[in-house]
């Protein structure tokens, strides 16, 4: 196969971590989208190597035989796995989108929502980086009124959904959720009692009508590495290298779509009339009064509302933003960095001082 | 009955909203804790009346005659019971101590959490108020962090529970559980559908799987009149009247324990080691490494942890907070209010004046 032959509309791509939560809605977009993939080859961890997919499509192994001829390969695996293949498939010739943690803030890696900034993908060197779910729903409003007023900082305080700790987030809740159910009083009256009858080890502690202040890692500052991404990846995406930011992440009962509480404090006064129209305007965005998670959770769009000027500051705008964490959050974004890497002509196989790098 | 047989430890107490679910646990608490009211008389709505209570009080009607000779009336029924009914057992001889919104910012009416600001009592005119449940939460930390380093402003991100919309909305959210978790892939893949299967009318939206950042009535300025209780009452407990608040109030769906994220920031640089210790030395509060509303539903005390100084100015701190809103934010701090009444010799059957002026 030539390079010509690969460029879309015949297009090979490679699925790391087709079985996992986020893979199997990539690969759902992937069929459903405009990408018109000629040929997707799905890849997880060895023990689901041989399993057959919706679709007829097999689970194959990672190795150097099986890396090789991609345009294109999507990584939702983990940022262990990250780090040890994406490179090697670069290697093979393919631009990698990694959704895991592993690449994101290395300065030679663009960290992309495709609505916000996409013209960082120019500068790719073979792999771009799908920002964290929760940073991701909340830089749609936060561009579109960066744009307008110039944004200097930004408190950041989450409800972010078992799913996105994967499928194995989800499972954990809903298998709490039964047990505690059928003693609402207990509920009420001694709810340690009822948190100590269920398991938890994906969530930090029982999840089932509980929120949880507390994902990730804690580091000596206090802050998770959760909330420290909330930080780093908005400077980075937004291009703001001094933004602010004092966040907090919290885990809720909610399966999948997360929510973001933001204060957000700019250089310039804010016009709350102004403020409406540039949120409506901006692509993949809709206003809506009161969005709640599990209203926009299968949705492609983020939502935003709440929208209010501070009742201290004028220079502060308040917003309540949520967003598929599987969708938008993760697998969409990743699916449409690559329709954009294709639409600019950016994969190694169009460009032809990559074509001979590779070769 | 003279007026020196009426103070403690022969003290007639009544409970206006007996059968709530902040009403019952009020008798739970005055029957439990070191107040030893002599008599204790049940008021609720005409349909209770008659009904017999746990313990075999039977609940009255309120009526010109039946709301004399009472030392301490507590009020749990609501803003409009309140007005109706307050005055008038203030007018028979009562000192009331109201757990509603009607007094709570009048100029005469103390505004009290008991470890915050129980001298403000001293100043009360018949009528006490008990504070918003979430503000409540709140205020025990703040104060304790206001008297180390002058609170300034703060941020005020909350997770209340669906009890802080009393019994209907912890029957509301029960009801709404098991249809939706009876079909877990809808949650994820059709949130809308699924939130479309349960009825709601106590909160905004469905609250199961779900997180509904709208409660109360939503005002011309953007913000709720929850909102601005966080706002207002805050100032008031605090004595601060300028404080800014940016307050958002969202609820999750847990049925007892309400959780506020606070991003407070002060007057003075905050010392890490010394605001811990201020905060581990308050009364009626513990520290804890990681708070969750469930694992203190059902107990006395407010817990505070997530305790870190800002990413990007020193002189704020964030912490997490949570209480039981039925407990300290509501009937525990409201019988805590009547029992300092009584230590503090402030019942007006104990004042010489009083018990002229009600003669």
């Amino acid at each position: 196969m030539s390079a010509s032959d690969r460029i879309a509309p015949t297009l090979r791509v490679a699925l790391v971590g087709a079985t996992g939560a986020v893979g199997t809605v990539m690969l759902r977009l992937l069929r459903s989208r405009a990408l018109s993939a000629s040929e997707i080859v799905p890849f997880a961890s060895p023990r689901s190597v041989g399993r057959e997919l919706d679709g007829g499509l097999v689970v194959q192994p990672l190795d150097d035989e099986t890396i090789q001829g991609f345009d294109v390969a999507l990584f939702s695996a983990g940022a262990t796995r990250s780090r040890e293949w994406a490179r090697r498939f670069v290697d093979a010739g393919a631009v990698v989108v990694d959704n895991s943690s592993a690449f994101r803030m290395a300065d030679e890696v663009p960290l992309v929502v495709s609505e916000v900034n996409p013209e960082a993908l120019g500068s790719h060197g073979g792999i771009v980086a799908n920002p964290n779910c929760t940073t991701m729903v909340a830089m749609l409003p936060l561009k579109a009124l960066h744009d307008e007023f110039a944004l200097v900082s930004m408190v950041a305080t989450s409800y972010q959904a078992a799913g996105g700790a994967g499928q194995s987030g989800i499972d954990e809740l809903a298998a709490q959720v039964g047990p505690l159910a059928a003693d609402v009083q207990q509920l009420c009256d001694d709810g340690a009692a009822a948190a100590a009858k269920v398991e938890h080890s994906v969530h930090h502690a029982t999840l089932a009508f509980n929120v949880v202040p507390l994902l990730g890692a804690l580091g000596e500052d206090g802050h998770t590495d959760e909330e420290r991404k909330l930080r780093d990846e908005s400077r980075k995406i937004l291009g703001i290298p001094d933004l602010a930011v004092s966040p907090l992440c919290v885990r809720v009962p909610v399966m999948v779509g997360h929510g973001v509480a933001v204060r957000a404090t700019f250089a310039r006064e804010v016009d709350l009339a102004r403020a409406l129209e540039v949120l409506a305007a901006f692509p993949g965005m809709v206003l809506d009064d009161v969005p709640t998670p599990l209203q926009y959770a299968g949705r492609d769009e983020v939502a935003v509302g709440r929208v209010r000027r501070d009742l201290a500051d004028p220079r502060t705008l308040n917003f309540f933003v949520v967003g598929d964490n599987l969708l938008k959050g993760a697998a969409l974004n990743t699916v449409q960095l690559a329709e954009a890497l294709v639409q600019r002509g950016l994969l190694r196989s169009s460009r032809p001082a990559d074509r001979a790098s590779a070769a």
